[in-house]
C-alpha cells in the first residue's frame, strides 16, 4: 500500500528522478522539504524556476550564464589572451576554486561521443573556432577530461586550432597528489614518468 | 571568481542545503535541473509547492498525508486492532515495503531526546495514549530504531500503556539478514543469542 498520500509519492519521485539519487535518499530530502516552513519550500521551487528561465549561454565563452556575458568573460581582470576549453561548466567551478587561473575559458558542454551520437557539431567548437579567428589569443590550454573521449575530443579541437598558429597546451597528466604510486594505473604512471621534471 | 550567475549559484546553494548533499553533488543536480525542459522544471517546482502546502498528519495515525486520513488509516483492509508505533513517517514506508504488516501505525515524529531538548510533549505520544483510550486494539508494536534513544523512547510508551493491560510488543533484535556474524557487534550477537528459537 501507498505509505503516503499522492502529492508527496509526487514530490518523492521527483527527487528520484535526480542523478544519483535513489529512493532512500529521495525520501529523505522529500522529508526535509516538506519540513520546511512554507516560504522556505516557496523560495526552493522560485529558485528553481529562476534559475532555468534565466539560464542562457554566455555568447563569449558558451558557460551558463544569466546575462549576455558570464561572470568572468565580463570581468577586465580576466586574461582574454588565454583560453582554457572545458566540456562542462563544472569544470569551470572546478578549476575556478584553484583561484590560480587568470584566463577565460570555453565551454564545449560535451564531448565527441560516438556512441552516444554526440558530434562535433553538437559542441560549442565552430564557436571556439570563431573566437580564435577574431580574438588575439595568445594560449589554448586544453582541459577536457583525461578519458578516452575527452582525450579525442581534445586532438580533434587542437587539429581544427593549428592552421591559427598559436600555443596549444594539454593539462599535465601524472599521479593525483596525496595518491599513492600504489594505487596508480599504469597509464597514469607512464604518463607521470613521461612528464617529470628537473628540480 | 563565481564561475556562474547569481540564479545558478542561488539553485546549487539550495541544493546544496538539503541533507546529504555536498556542494559536487549540488552541482551536479543543480545543472540536471538546467537541462530539463521548461515544463520540467516547473513540474518540479510545483511538486514542491503542492507537496508542502497540502501536507498535514492524518488524523489518526499521525503520518503525512495530504487527506484527513493517510491512505493506510482511509483502508478498510487493514487489521485496526494492531498499531506499529514508528518514530518517522519513512519507516512506514519501509515496512510497507515487506508487504507482510496488515495493520495500522502510529507515527510519533520523533525521539525522546534529552540532548536535542525534545521531551516526550513534542512526540505524538498523547495522540497514541488517546487512540489506545479510544480505539479496540490488541496490541501495540514497538518499532523505533534499535539505538538508545528509540529504546529509551519505546520503554516510556510502554510504561504509559501499561495500565490499558494491552499486548506491547518490540521488532525482534539479532543479526541482520545477509549479515556475517564476525562483523556484528556484542551486543547484536548478544541480543541474537538471547532472541534464539527453536527449529
Amino acid at each position: 500500500m501507498r505509505a503516503f498520500s499522492a502529492n508527496v509519492e509526487r514530490l518523492i519521485e521527483k527527487f528520484e528522478s535526480l542523478p544519483g539519487i535513489g529512493h532512500k535518499s529521495a525520501q529523505r530530502l522529500a522529508f526535509y522539504i516538506l519540513g520546511l516552513s512554507d516560504a522556505e519550500a516557496e523560495d526552493f521551487a522560485a529558485a528553481i524556476v529562476e534559475a532555468k528561465h534565466g539560464v542562457r549561454q554566455c555568447s563569449i565563452c558558451c558557460n551558463l550564464s544569466d546575462t549576455e556575458l558570464c561572470p568572468i568573460c565580463a570581468s577586465d581582470t580576466r586574461d582574454p589572451r588565454t583560453i582554457c576549453v572545458v566540456s562542462d561548466p563544472r569544470d569551470v567551478a572546478a578549476i575556478e576554486r584553484t583561484h590560480e587561473y587568470a584566463g577565460r575559458y570555453h565551454v564545449l558542454h560535451g564531448v565527441i561521443s560516438p556512441i552516444n551520437h554526440i558530434g562535433p557539431d553538437e559542441l560549442r567548437i565552430k564557436e571556439l573556432i570563431r573566437r580564435v579567428g577574431t580574438e588575439d589569443i595568445d594560449e589554448i590550454i586544453m582541459a577536457t577530461d583525461p578519458d578516452t573521449e575527452g582525450e579525442a575530443t581534445a586532438m580533434y579541437i587542437a587539429r581544427l586550432l593549428r592552421p591559427f598558429h598559436i600555443k596549444i597546451t594539454r593539462l599535465a597528466y601524472g599521479i593525483p597528489v596525496g595518491g599513492h604510486l600504489e594505487y596508480s594505473d599504469e597509464v597514469t604512471l607512464l604518463r607521470a614518468l613521461d612528464g617529470r621534471r628537473e628540480y
